[in-house]
């Protein structure tokens, strides 16, 4: 592991600095050489056009390296603060930008994240606002492989090195991560530590609950699902505080326009009054109506498949008796590690197509959309086995067996032997406990093993062919020398894969779906739990640092449709659990055989029950927090209330908020009702006095009033009396 | 009815003016004559030293009229405008207020309901705010009864006259209603109007249900079912546009500390850095958890009483034909009538001094708290009976009706008589239907009498009274004869009910609830619900007009709690009514008697499925709303921009916005690799040049890394064959 071991070279050694590229464009030669010439020319131009200095260099055998950095400075410094006059504007950030550029900068400082997002979106974004308009892989842009910006390995070694020497991460540790990866890797990290701080508590008492408790504890499942739900409230706020103190919330709505947007007419904006293409969002409606059958379809294909595959285990693994058992109990798991791949991706690409038909004008709705539906699929294949070991195999196992020699009648079809010995079915009680610590411990590991080892062999195994394929004439004869190294690293880290974060947020998200709902069944899963993201969240850096290519450090305001699927588990563990409970929990402490020990009702009530008792917690506990104090917000209102007071005290003068002092009472000369009506009467006479004149002209100043009114006391006290 | 006579006076009557006064401040004269003199001289003082001018006038034998009005009309534009800073402060209001004053208020003039509440917070709030601090009824302020505005006759004629003759309110007409009445008023007839045009659609299918399906129907209940969800969540949506639209959106947030709030310490506020008195919000939280047992202790006594009438009801409508039995059966009546208004009295009292303990900081706060308690009385008052019929007495009376038995015993222990005869128990299956006629009908009749017709007589009888008790000495020989007339009618004002918008929306929301809940028991519930609507919006109309004081015009972004209450009652009515269409719909059409005939599990599972398709249809219907445009936010988000967009240019300059130029491209002269390579070790060689600038000087200019990049390609291609 070269560059793996480059991260914990000793300090000593010195580490290549990434020659002030901002960017790499890893251009692929097409066969045809004089398009290839021209796409190249374009390119370069296009870079130049947009205030990029270029220089070329040798790739690979077809391909080319083009480095970017930005020719000027202070034209890259308009490009940022234009950004964050943009961001005002749309009310992102709060204070207003500097006049003063050098001061605007110095008061914030374009961090890493801000420099290479600016520049990324100069080469990206389209013509019509200025920039150069490329798009790996799309239409002119087709040869171009990938944009990316170079790792720097100084920091990552020192990032590797601290991170896996601590328990905790802290806020500076995250705002290290979102300086150099942007607030949309940050955001994953900061969710990561959050959910494995909150872990200990669950797994302390789970640890407990397995020793005292059992499994199917009543106690465990109430106590697991309030975690739950405390934990994805107090996300919820955490999330927003994020945002705010990161000074991204909002960045949602005006982020990224997508390319291949398709507009049905243009319309002016209601808010900024620039004419914008409109889609009718009646008309996506309709095609979003289109996910209840994918829903469904998806249920279909990929239960039928699971069905199958679990059918026939039990077949083999617990009726047949017959030649081969020991092979071919290997069955079904290689039938459904065939197929569920290709089903996935199948589904997948269709959730894709379905996503695409729905039009969104941003990358960002368009990306929730997206794994909105992934997460229907990733649903299904993840939590299947064990609803069907709970729901279908514990409780109705000895009702269906019997459909199974379906199987064995077919097995008698091909097998040459008559007899296909059969041995007498008993419910596994232990089966759904199995399949969980399968879930929890043997899947984790496997996956740690995929994320992190096998991206590392694939790499090397490439290098070597390459290598062996092209041993005529090799980069170092083409490169200068003083470059060569640096040019290898580059060439290395230009066929990395590209960084996903939406992958690791999956498999935490699939992870706190077993917690939520399963965890009963084994109370030990927290822990494991608890130790795998340790790990997890320090080979999800190293993943980041070393097999993949450096991300693009795009903003976020929160970890997006991940929330809802985090709140689905939570409403869905709530159901689940109690019927888990209630069916193999009790005093029986095993499974129920036959159907008709169950009390449908019995079910139907606990789980009613139990969803209800989830609502009220979860509003209890959502109106708890929303008590508490919440740092980012109140940074946030804050800011907003100083400005405003900043802008009329510039504006009004700091008078305008002062109390306005009232006009100094009017004091009469002692009066008798009878002069106040004489005065009265000498006005209307004179031919002034409206009666509203009049009427206020009775009692001047507030010593009369008093007077007049003493008096009328004393009469109201004598008429009373 | 003089008042409501004087409405439909012809056009030509003149109808008196208020003699510009703005409020009237009823002055109980305490026996104490001294006590009186002196709090009277303190009150005045109070007004004059905040520039209010007062006349005081007699009231009746034992009250004072003191009149108020702003002295300087100056000194009122400087608080409105310095409540309109505050506004702008606070974020209420989203365009600055105009540094000159004179454009200000001609740009926004000041409506009534402007100057009224400016007027009646300079008399309320707290003297450190630079304000009379006049409470009425509180402490030093105990004999001000009452502090009111008047009312504008020919406005009220004017109203009421065209209220009366058109079917529907448009936008003008609550316009009208906010600038006299306030944005709370305002509020509550808007959502009456919206409300009443809602139910046309149930109104209209169920005509026709009743028609053709019959009651119990599953069709009408889920139909009616979808309704209840789009119109809570249009509300829900136009709430908020309605506020944008009337500039107080976020106004409950800041609005009128409360009187009795105690604190427990001093705290900085985070937001605006002042100092506030602060009482920790979790102690206040232990305080609120008080409403668990709150509400159930509620259940347990209304629920008592109801069971306790609804028994003896049972036992002597269908099971006892002993004597008296024409008079006996109206017992529960009476009992219930007696108990259930002083049980509630109690409750709601109980529920005040709760609300008190919970200690909030604002009236709005308070007032919320406030409702969510007495919505939990009025939804076990209202709803319980009909409850009873159709979850025990439909489907368990034979199986209870034994235990009624106990009657008969107690009744024949209390009879000389020995034998009291019993007929056989027949459960009566058009119970329900009946009750929730007289629910829909009856009970809404009585309702608009009592709301009307009462306090009417009770007002003339109270007048009555009031002139033969004091023949010796009338008004009339104390007045002036010019004033007489005038103030005779504030003498009749300041004896009226105050109205409380609260007991309109209450009113309302349990009307709400029966639909929701109850009306596939009867589908021409929304029928008579559209035809008391109609009516009862112009009768709250002659309410507020003519048998109320003119309500002080409060501001409000919301119908605040009655949302939440209105959300709640449309989620249990899916709950309910599939409950009832499941017992009692179907084939049998009648109810089972039998409870063994009631598929426990099915009606569970009738329940849990209705609740999701709920769920899941407010789900969508929230989100097809969303994507809909509204207006009011647009215009606000549109201001918004606006303005920031003005503040740059003003700040930066127009070109801030723009895109900026690059610079002019470097064109290099023509070269080859070996002379670039050259030019690279002369720099290296003459002891400059770190490796970034050799490695970024290799090519000058893009038509250099243009030629260099088609010669690798010319390479690359000719390596790859």
């Amino acid at each position: 592991m070269s560059s793996l071991r480059s991260l914990y070279a000793s300090d000593g050694v010195q580490i290549g600095g990434n020659m002030d590229v901002d960017y790499v464009v890893h251009y692929k030669v097409s066969n045809d050489k004089a398009e290839a010439a021209a796409g190249f020319t374009q390119l370069i131009e296009a870079l130049t056009r947009v205030g990029l200095a270029t220089e070329v260099r040798y790739g690979d055998s077809d391909s080319l390296l083009v480095f970017v950095k930005v020719a000027s400075e202070k034209h890259l410094t308009n490009h940022i603060y234009r950004e964050r006059v943009q961001d005002w504007l749309y009310g992102v950030r709060i204070t207003t930008p500097n006049k003063d550029l050098a001061k605007e900068f110095a008061d914030q400082p374009v961090t890493e994240a801000e420099r290479l997002r600016t520049v990324y979106l100069l080469i990206t974004k389209h013509k019509s606002e200025g920039c150069a308009g490329i798009a790996p892989k799309v239409g002119l842009w087709k040869d171009v492989e990938s944009i990316f910006p170079l790792h720097d390995l100084a920091f990552n070694r020192r990032w590797i090195q601290q991170w896996s020497t601590k328990y905790f991460l802290d806020d500076k540790d995250l705002d290290q991560i979102r300086d150099k990866f942007g607030e949309s890797v940050a955001f994953y990290f900061a969710f990561m530590q959050s959910y494995f701080a909150f872990l200990i508590f669950p797994a302390a008492f789970g640890f407990g609950a397995w020793l005292i408790l059992g499994q199917y504890s009543l106690f465990y499942s109430i106590v697991s699902s309030l975690w739950s739900i405390v934990f994805f409230e107090w996300w919820r706020k955490k999330e927003v505080d994020l945002a705010v103190q990161w000074g991204v919330r909002g960045v949602s709505r005006i982020q990224r326009p997508r390319v291949q947007f398709k507009w049905d007419h243009e319309a002016v904006d209601p808010v900024t009054g620039e004419a914008v293409k409109v889609y009718p969002p009646m008309k996506r409606l309709q095609t979003q109506l289109l996910q209840i059958p994918f829903a469904f379809g998806c249920l279909a294909i990929l239960g039928a498949l699971y069905v199958f595959c679990f059918s026939i285990e039990i077949f083999l693994t617990e009726i047949y008796n017959g030649p081969f058992k020991a092979y071919l109990t290997f069955a079904p798991t290689i039938i459904l590690s065939g197929l569920l791949p290709a089903l996935s991706t199948i589904l997948s690409s269709f959730a894709e197509k379905l996503t695409d038909m729905e039009n969104y004008k941003t990358t960002d709705t368009h990306h929730s959309a997206l794994v909105r539906k992934l997460f229907i699929i990733n649903f299904i294949t993840s939590y299947t086995p064990l609803f069907l070991s709970a729901f279908v195999y514990m409780p109705f196992g000895n009702l269906l067996v019997p459909y199974l020699d379906v199987f064995k009648m077919t097995a008698e079809k091909f097998s040459s032997e008559e007899s296909i010995t059969t041995q007498g079915f008993q419910i596994n009680p232990g089966r759904l406990k199995s399949q969980m610590i399968y879930f929890t411990v043997t899947a984790q590991v496997v996956n740690f093993a995929l994320e992190t080892v096998v991206p590392y062999v694939k790499r090397k195994a490439f290098d070597e062919v390459k290598k062996v394929q092209y041993k005529g004439k090799s980069s170092a004869d083409i490169d200068v020398p003083e470059e060569h190294e640096f040019l290898e690293r580059v060439r290395h880290e230009a066929l990395l894969d590209t960084y996903d974060v939406t992958v690791d947020y999956r498999e935490m998200v699939v992870q706190f779906g077993y917690l939520s709902l399963f965890s009963s069944v084994w109370p030990l899963t927290p822990l494991c739990f608890f130790i795998n993201n340790w790990v997890e969240l320090r080979s999800d850096a190293v993943k980041i640092a070393v097999t993949s290519k450096r991300p693009i450090p795009w903003r976020d305001d929160s970890i997006g449709p991940w929330l809802d699927a985090l709140g689905f588990l939570t409403w869905v563990g709530s159901l689940v659990s109690s019927a888990i409970v209630y069916l193999f929990g009790g005093d029986s402490n095993g499974p129920g055989g036959d159907p008709s020990n169950i009390a449908t009702s019995g079910l139907l009530l606990s789980i009613l029950l139990s969803e209800h008792v989830y609502l009220a917690a979860q509003f209890a506990v959502r109106y708890a927090l929303k008590q508490m104090d919440s740092p980012g917000l109140q940074k946030e209102k804050a800011e907003r209330f100083a400005i405003r007071k900043q802008v009329l005290e510039e504006s009004l003068g700091p008078e305008a908020i002062e109390k306005p002092l009232p006009p100094t009472p009017q004091v009469g000369e002692k009066i008798t009702r009878e002069s106040l009506e004489e005065q009265a009467r000498q006005i209307s006479m004179n031919g002034g006095g409206t009666p509203e004149k009049l009427f206020w002209l009775r009692q001047q100043g507030m010593d009369e009033t008093i007077q007049m009114g003493q008096r009328l006391i004393v009469q109201a006290t004598e008429s009373g009396n």
